[in-house]
């Protein structure tokens, strides 16, 4: 058996980091080496009191030549900004690094500080940086030092998306993601709006027109099927921890039949290990939370096609699809241990 | 001060008839004076232990006559079907009646055989029958002796979209209503699907193309509006109780702002009592469960006008609609007994 | 008809603040005449989205002498040691006041500073400050004016215990009160503890032998039966909105029925006009939400008397308590505008 | 590497068959190889969409013979009296079988048809079966051929509990254990009390001295501890999925330290991989929820020990705690593949 890969955590205190280690304690190739934060040095089972028992690593200040020493690759779960102040120093030390923020997910700077209201200040990685979706671009993945792994939303709306787009049997120009998602997307940090009694037995949209998912979705799909869409994007909120789904509105080109999208979908899907087609039940979040499964089905509603799509946006839009980028980056099997 | 409207409800076993129980027991101007239902004779408190101490009719057999001397105006709160049996019998018998079933919803006959896979048998009554939206159509309510009570989903659709369809503000032909109802919608038997660890933690599409309000809306809009309309319809279940939110996808007619749209509702419903335009908060469930408020706003997102509503679908969508028809109809004023 | 009792609402952004005017926006003999708060001036529906439309008073800086000439009646819905500087000001200027803190609770002013970790800095109002159970104290409370209105789990468990105490039916020595609330108890101000993702699906006790709720279900249950007891209190949290059990588990004197339990309460809540007494069904939070009602209910466990009482802890427990107060203080019916 | 187990489901539509193929898909050493159920024959993915792609067993009809031949170890996962009917078959076909009903809990037959209503109709394998709580009979189970998987209540409360009472720490005769249950607790079969709007936003206790898992708990402790103990015991339901946490009130026999207990804790489960003794946090269901894990505390109280233990009901409770019996059986760790 090879010597595990030593991975290090950069960031610990989010529902992203407590996930990432949920999945890498049972990855039988994966060794968590190192986690570092800006918080006071502590056992991570302060932070986190689920993990008591399970990992005793303590958690350390960021540095990353110590990083280096005890790991090959480094997963960067701080908040977008401080993400390219410390990728630079992480490649340089001669880490492999997957950024879970949204730093280098978008190609064009410009439109990175269009929507996130500060200049890119890394432009020299985020050049060669790689969008980390696995099933659309793994072989960009298998040599990349850096992967930019995708947000919850547009992994949601990308993956259905873009092999429709591609095949040319959807209209461009009409696209409606409606989109719910839990609230552990929200983060960890505790606001008015995502306290319990204010977000309990409510259900609301948010963010109509700015949310920053919306761009990103529309390059996502370019890059996977090299048209440009134009999307609407609403997201809502659902009183729940966790998953994701997006209802998908289109046009199809011509009296095609939804079959056709669904042949389309099994191409370029065949070999993707955790995309599921639904053609009995209806996708739901609940039969994909806690995995890393995407659901996706497909119907006729008179001259449209509704596209359903199904994630946990913990996992197959954040940690678990992290995983997947380590996995391919190592070398290993897509889906080890993320069953 | 007058006397009290007497009202009965017929069918009283389910989430409906409680929730016109919970609004008509503090009414100052009804008393419920007959309950009826196919159940054993038994005290209501057993049906519905929130009723303990609060009222002491007994559940009686449904007999129109007596039903006739005790009360002036009945409210049917059985399954479609059922009501078109019962309400000929309760109109002759001299009451007027509110029917919360979709039985007098759609004035053609023939697109209710289609939708609700069933002959109607009875064309007389459903000839004369008013559609029971008191803020489109108050005069009609208030001579009426059938009123057809909306459904939860239609309301919320129909009462932002008919006035701009009136107003050719937007395309006609090009509406998405993308709603999402709490549980309680669904009704009082228990299912496979609504058992609470399949519900809960989960959110999730469902009769797509196929739920029975998405006539009711584009029929409910054509009254409203005297204009045909195309609507995709696709209803979601959210892990909650109470509450609809209509995520609504229009295209304005050319480049009009979207303060045209607001004008035109406070036109059309200055002086709805429970209507309210919101443009400081996005409309939430949260702020109008338990009330029988409707809450809408609009969005301007590119090309698109995205139109989010709100209600109670207990309430609003149904009991408490129900009620404002009593009010109208017997000449009390809108609003009473429903703040 | 008599000119309505003007209420005042001071400290107007917590979840008891909103809750009173639910209540008292229905209440046919009250009308809030003035609130105010240490936040900018605003209109109450910045504060509160659910008021839109439904009252239009601004939020003013609390002025008693401007309160005085307003108002008859002032609710104090601020923090505690905020009321106990407030009250001497209301009461000087010549309001009678409910204080929903718990700064007039405790007629110990010692044990208050225990229990609070301050002085008490307004002993003079304590002395004559009466507490606010109107089902154990109404004759006191018609005379009061200032009057100390209860928590919600001391309420939940003060009324089922002190007429079994008082009756000499139970063991002192041996009184356990295991309690458990949702969440809209722990106040509108976020913390990580109440973010969403941190208490849904989750359960958990807390405060246990520190909660300040034991000392005054002590202190009132002795007010109510003359007899000191001792009290093991364990609160927990349930992920939902409203409602506290309690599950009380008490040894009966001697070899008595349970039955004689009941017959105690019956004879002592015979005519409160929101304590059920329940046989049928084991009390549940989903009986009395939303509504004034306790309901208790008693079984014998081998030699055990085990207590289930429900409430609503932001209506009984607190806002709908506040209002039977001020409907005895001011003479009107115990219930009125609580139905 | 050695062969893996085969590993037979009997009985595949309850949430614990679910849970099982969840935990065994991952399971290193552990192959799946039958299952079967009185449904008619089926992929499992349409009984659980959530194993579509995961899993393409058909569901067979029962045939103990055919089991045999393809697996090594069956674990039963149909109802009680079912489970003592199959059991037997299973058993003389050479299979080793791990019980999940209650059929072989109680070694006392009489105790058994006195809280059961039914004769025992196997005592003979009655007699060897092992009660299988790893961490207190790890050298019966690892030769067992017939193991009787404990309830989810009872491993909450025996766990916690055994130790104490071995070593006299508590009274044997006041022994409360309050104890509160997701809803996944109550089984897959849709009823009108766990219909998703009677169920949300609701707490109740139920069963108050008829539950069955108080006689379990009573035997368990004696099993562990050599002491007849009197348990009273009140489970409550909470609006959740999973989880159990017990808040149990003893007393300590003289004046001890309560460190004593968490001592004696500490020697006893030592060695336990999934035992964890809480000394920062209150345990909550958050922190052991979709982990094998059982965390325990214990807290003074005057005169009292409050002893606070949490699992899931369908991990540690249930499916988890029957793999652990499996591994130990089987003679692999007893972690493995539960991390």
């Amino acid at each position: 058996m090879p010597s595990p890969i030593r991975a290090a955590i950069v960031g610990a205190t989010g529902y992203t980091s407590l996930e990432l280690l949920r999945w890498l304690l049972r990855h039988p190739q994966v060794k968590v080496t190192a986690i570092s934060s800006r918080k006071p040095e502590q056992p991570i089972s302060t932070i986190f009191p689920e993990m008591l028992g399970r990992i005793d690593l303590p958690i350390e200040p960021f540095d990353p030549k110590s990083i280096a020493q005890k790991a090959d690759m480094a997963f960067l779960c701080v908040p977008h900004a401080t993400a390219m102040a410390y990728a630079p120093e992480l490649l340089s030390a001669g880490l492999r690094v997957i950024d879970l923020s949204a730093d280098y997910r978008l190609k064009d700077a410009l439109l990175y500080e269009k929507w996130y209201k500060q200049p890119h200040t890394d432009k020299t990685n985020l050049s060669h940086a790689v969008y980390g979706l696995p099933d659309l671009f793994a072989a960009q993945i298998a040599s990349a030092t850096l992967i930019a792994n995708p947000g919850c939303y547009t992994t949601c709306a990308i993956l259905p998306l873009a092999p429709l787009v591609k095949a040319g049997l959807i209209d461009t120009r009409d696209i409606i993601v409606n989109a719910a998602s839990g609230i552990s997307g929200a983060g960890r940090t505790p606001t008015p709006q995502h306290h319990f009694p204010e977000r309990n037995e409510a259900f609301e949209a948010y963010a109509i027109g700015t949310h920053r998912h919306a761009p990103e979705i529309a390059e996502g799909i370019k890059l996977g099927s090299g048209h440009e869409v134009n999307i609407t994007f609403v997201p809502h909120l659902v009183p729940m921890d966790r998953g994701i789904l997006s209802t998908i509105y289109t046009r199809p080109m011509g009296r095609q039949d939804v079959d056709v999208a669904r042949q389309v979908w099994r191409t370029a899907y065949g070999s993707s290990p955790f995309i599921r087609i639904r053609t009995a039940e209806v996708p739901s979040t609940k039969y994909v939370i806690n995995t890393n499964y995407l659901d996706m089905a497909v119907y006729q509603y008179e001259d449209r096609w509704i596209i359903i799509s199904a994630l946990d946006n913990m996992v197959k839009g954040a940690a678990g699809q992290a995983i997947e980028n380590l996995n391919i980056a190592a070398g290993l099997p897509q889906d080890m241990g993320l069953r």
